[in-house]
């Protein structure tokens, strides 16, 4: 399973899509989703934050602080096979018309975050959803664990 | 969503069926299970300890302390339909007679447990299983943001 990986107090020297991310997380737990950061759908990849809805839809974003972060992603289309809709999350710096239009856009900081564009919806297989709630339910209650008893990875 | 609810550190002040959790939860890590505590997976019902197997079966593990605890218990007959396999964990103390043969069976502490007998296989229906993977989810990612970003859940 995946290392334990949460973001860290220390915000101001945290990477800075790990701002946003915190970002993020908090808009959509306000949306009633639940936001996993760190999260990888399979071998090789890595998205930035999924989240599930109340009714179980599955949604990534992928944030970017800047231009080079963005073209330097060659990766981030292998993410559409993970959700039933995909995000740009972007701070106010950032030049907006890079990003696809075909995606969702949200502008974020370390504080919080604002849905400026829903994405599409491109709904997910049954086999392959069922496959990433597991997953995702796998690697947070590990994580859980290894914070509320760190022991019960060596016992 | 299910308010947050963590193990405590102080165990000597817990019930005594969760000091039977956190062993039970170790070993079904050592298993290769992500076992997450206090999971309610519909209204009037909480179970002790649910888990998913690296392949997702869905394991549920009610603990109980003493007789009396088993005795009192008029719910538990309600997991069955939330689980592809049923255990009972219990202490040395326990007089394991009580329980019924057809369910798995667990001898625990607060350090570790030991699985004694195998629970035979039910298994859930797909949607029924897919919602239960969806709710742990959104369960255990809640729980975790409320442990890493607090400030998440009032922004």
């Amino acid at each position: 399973m995946t290392d334990p990986a949460i973001i860290p107090d220390d915000l101001p020297t945290s990477r800075p899509g790990q701002r946003l991310q915190r970002g993020v997380a908090r808009m959509l737990t306000a949306l009633g989703h639940a936001a996993l950061p760190e999260f990888v759908p399979v071998g090789g990849l890595r998205v930035d934050v999924i989240s599930i809805s109340p009714k179980g839809e599955i949604w990534v974003v992928e944030c970017k602080s800047c231009r080079a972060d963005f073209i330097g992603d060659r990766k981030w289309q292998g993410y559409l096979d993970y959700c039933d809709r995909f995000f740009w999350a972007v701070d106010t710096d950032f030049p907006d018309d890079l990003l696809p239009e075909d995606c969702g856009l949200i502008r974020a900081d370390s504080w919080g975050a604002e849905l400026l564009r829903m994405a599409p919806e491109v709904r997910l297989a049954g086999a392959r959803r069922s496959r990433i709630l597991r997953d995702i339910a796998r690697v947070s209650t590990a994580r859980l664990l290894a914070m509320t008893d760190p022991m019960g990875f060596s016992a």
